[in-house]
């Protein structure tokens, strides 16, 4: 908070003459939750005497693997390193004799820094072109269909590819978007700091929350009828805070109904190397198999799809690289969105090089590939088995119920409440999941994020909880806090 | 560009109904000139026959150092390689006896890795705390007067901290900021997207380019008159496009002016270490004089001041950091910059950890100090001498003045063209300076920016170069350019 100047003077800016859309914003993913469990870790850090009933914060309100100790990956941050200090590379001998370096390593520094420069210096507005070429080429191997590196925007995490194609569609206040409810609270957020409206369609619970095709155009119908113009549906898949893993026909019948209305799909793919369930199937390959095979009845779709470094397996959010996709745009809107996308200047180069090494990792027979390929399976597999052990737990918890985990960082358990608990929720004028999720914290130190946060059915609870944390301590204590939680308001 | 469908079908997104906003904005740094001489640098790199006049290009139309071959300051690197690569720090023999790190770059990045966790992980979205604290123990030195952390907001270079402030103020069309004129289009080009006015007042480029009050008053009556509410006053000192270094007269009269009308100051001081001309006084210093020497006057004004480390002597701006300091905001109003920040999570780690470098660079007596200030002062040094060497250079050549070089990195000249050469333009449906710079971009290499994209006096027309390219051939190429110009054009 700012220092106030207790003149009492009137200031230039009060909340009252402000951007209102901001005000309506909310983003519970680092609100008051985060806020308090923030400052229990500043308090347990100080040391001395305090009475907290726990001694660690556990962070699980957020995809932040390496604040959880998950290592990066070796092959990224020696790469890294070299493109930091470049002098490194005059002295090879030391680096591999002396400090384990691989000669692939070395090579790639080497042709990155040839194409960047330097990581200090601003790139391109859409990105280095060698680095979109790469991405390319992934998107080409990935999906089986041919991908365009003009067509390729590097940004600083998909959350600025949000926020730029965000503010390129909401022209008006009459602009709606579909979002699907639940949903990660970036997108609610911009559009009420666009101003623009929000049409919410329902994901299936009992379906692993799955997109519902009905549900969709009922509320697309209900929102025309009300004179939103809608523009564009958006799609998170995996999915952000379900962790459902769409199958292809979901997929198809949303690309069908975009293409039918006219209207972008917006794909945020952010998750999808983290799928225990099934197999990841790209919003573009189903809609390149679709044009294939119905030729000229889906050419006119616009597509956008969304990529990140923060997620999967690689984990490297406080670096901020990512990638958009933009597929069937007209030149002209694309060439506005450069313009945008420029006067911010460049994404963080060396997020760029992360991107890089994401899509181009080591392969088979590279010096850098048994090592890379133990620590990447090494933390897919820790994922779905504390995944699975929380998954067991929830199980066990009176009136917890939750989807098998398919995918992404999360589980978003149903909880029942006893109506007691209900009341005290009410008389302490918070949500229901809200309160509990406070006490949780109180009672734990696990942050977690409370289902109003995301959005949910009217009358359902919910709360969101990553699985990243190691052990399995955390998980009991969530067990104990919620056995007296339910005891202490047993009608 | 994107590809286009080819079929013809209607597309959901048109020039026609995205935000008209954006399309009404322009941000010459990075348009037509700047792509021509990207096309012309893929034509050169590709290497075989062509018909270029040049075999390099020259990017002096942005402040990109690195980009320029500007070496970065080792201690920076080193210690930045090893939070990329913590594991380096477990081989301390290996690092200083083979590899010249020093002990406090050493000692440096432990601390630093103590504090983020990992360069990986998300950070708070104010930025990590202890940074924050360094920044302010910065501050505090810089200006004699005392600074909290809790003010500091650390930013993806400082046009990330730009736009959140621009966002908040901006809170319907009729609010108005009071420009400088010439200025940085990233503020023009953000208040077009954000559908507010901007309200231009003139520097005087008789005065060197310094801010003239009875300009600003008359603009803001101007403006007031005409419904405009105006919120803000801009200033970028040391000036961009203009170089200008204002003196503390001028600053002291911009605060009465404010304090006066109750508007926001907002002082982009990012070029605070590039000046060559007397000495920098911050804003917030000459807030704070003028608030202990008039006790109660001036407390309720409402300033920020913005830095980065893209500039300066550090010129790491595709690492993307930066910060601002909100000084006498409401702390509502500062809740309400803290929630549209955490919507974009965090700014980068690695440029949050180089800006605490920048603002705590190696102290006399420290084992890195000496090479530090050898390639700080090297650098200044060599600036100082550049922009020297230009300047001399403009003074010979026919029809073009220029201010004597006091800061920032550019020269902003006024050239005087003969006749035919604006009617050649007119025809060719140009700005004359657009059409000047951009023939100077085919017959030499180098690109410069137009006036005409940083406004300028109806009637007068300049470019605005950088001194940061290195050797004095690329002035020489200028110069044969101009003569053959004035010569082609004469009347």
């Amino acid at each position: 908070m700012a220092t106030t100047n207790g003149s009492g003077a009137k200031l230039a800016l009060t909340v009252e003459n402000i951007n209102q859309n901001i005000r309506k914003a909310k983003y519970a993913v680092r609100g008051e939750l985060a806020l308090k469990s923030e400052q229990y870790r500043a308090q347990l850090r100080e040391g001395g005497k305090n009475d907290l009933p726990f001694d660690k914060i556990i962070s699980a309100n957020i995809g932040n693997p390496q604040q959880l100790d998950q290592k990066p990956i070796t092959f990224f941050r020696r790469v890294a390193s070299l493109l930091e200090n470049p002098d490194l590379l005059e002295k090879e001998d030391v680096l591999t004799q002396h400090l384990g370096y691989k000669s692939d390593e070395i090579a790639r520094a080497k042709w990155l820094l040839n194409e960047v420069h330097s990581v200090g210096a601003y790139s391109a507005s859409q990105g280095t072109p060698a680095i979109r070429e790469s991405v390319a080429k992934f998107i080409e191997k990935r999906d089986g269909h041919p991908c365009s590196a003009r067509d390729i925007y590097l940004s600083g995490g998909a959350s600025s590819g949000v926020n730029t194609l965000l503010n390129t569609i909401c022209a008006k206040p009459e602009v709606g978007l579909l979002i699907p409810i639940p949903q990660y609270p970036l997108y609610t957020a911009s559009l009420a700091v666009l101003n623009a409206r929000c049409v919410p369609y329902y994901l299936d619970e009992d379906q692993s929350w799955g997109t519902n095709l009905k549900e969709i155009r009922d509320a697309y119908e209900k929102a025309t009828a009300e004179g939103t113009e809608v523009r564009a549906i958006v799609v998170i898949n995996p999915g952000n805070p379900t962790g459902a893993s769409l199958p292809v026909e979901d997929i198809t019948a949303v690309l069908k109904f975009a293409a039918e209305k006219n209207i972008v799909v917006m794909a945020d793919e952010v998750y999808q190397t983290n799928v225990f369930i099934g197999k990841f199937v790209s919003f573009k390959k189903a809609l390149r198999d679709l044009q294939q095979s119905s030729p000229g009845t889906y050419d006119h779709v616009n597509l956008v799809s969304l990529h990140s470094i923060s997620k999967g397996m690689v984990g490297e959010c406080g670096h901020r690289g990512g990638y958009f996709e933009l597929i069937g745009f007209d030149p002209e809107v694309a060439a506005e969105i450069y313009k945008f996308i420029s006067i911010q200047l460049c994404p963080p180069v060396i997020g760029q090089c992360i991107v890089e090494m994401m899509v181009n990792p080591p392969k088979e027979g590279e010096p850098s590939y048994e090592l890379y390929k133990k620590e990447y399976d090494g933390i897919y597999d820790g994922l779905k088995k504390r995944a699975t052990a929380l998954f067991e737990a929830f199980k066990k918890m009176e009136g917890v119920k939750c989807q098998d985990p398919q995918g992404s960082m999360y589980l978003f358990p149903t909880i029942t409440l006893p109506n007691k608990a209900l009341e005290a929720a009410k008389k302490d004028g918070r949500a229901a999941d809200e309160f509990y999720s406070l006490r949780m914290l109180d009672a734990t130190g696990v942050c977690v994020v409370a289902g109003s946060g995301f959005g949910q059915k009217e009358g359902t609870l919910h709360f969101r909880t990553t699985f990243l944390a190691p052990g399995t301590d955390w998980v009991g204590r969530i067990e104990k806090f919620h056995k007296e939680f339910m005891d202490e308001f047993r009608d």
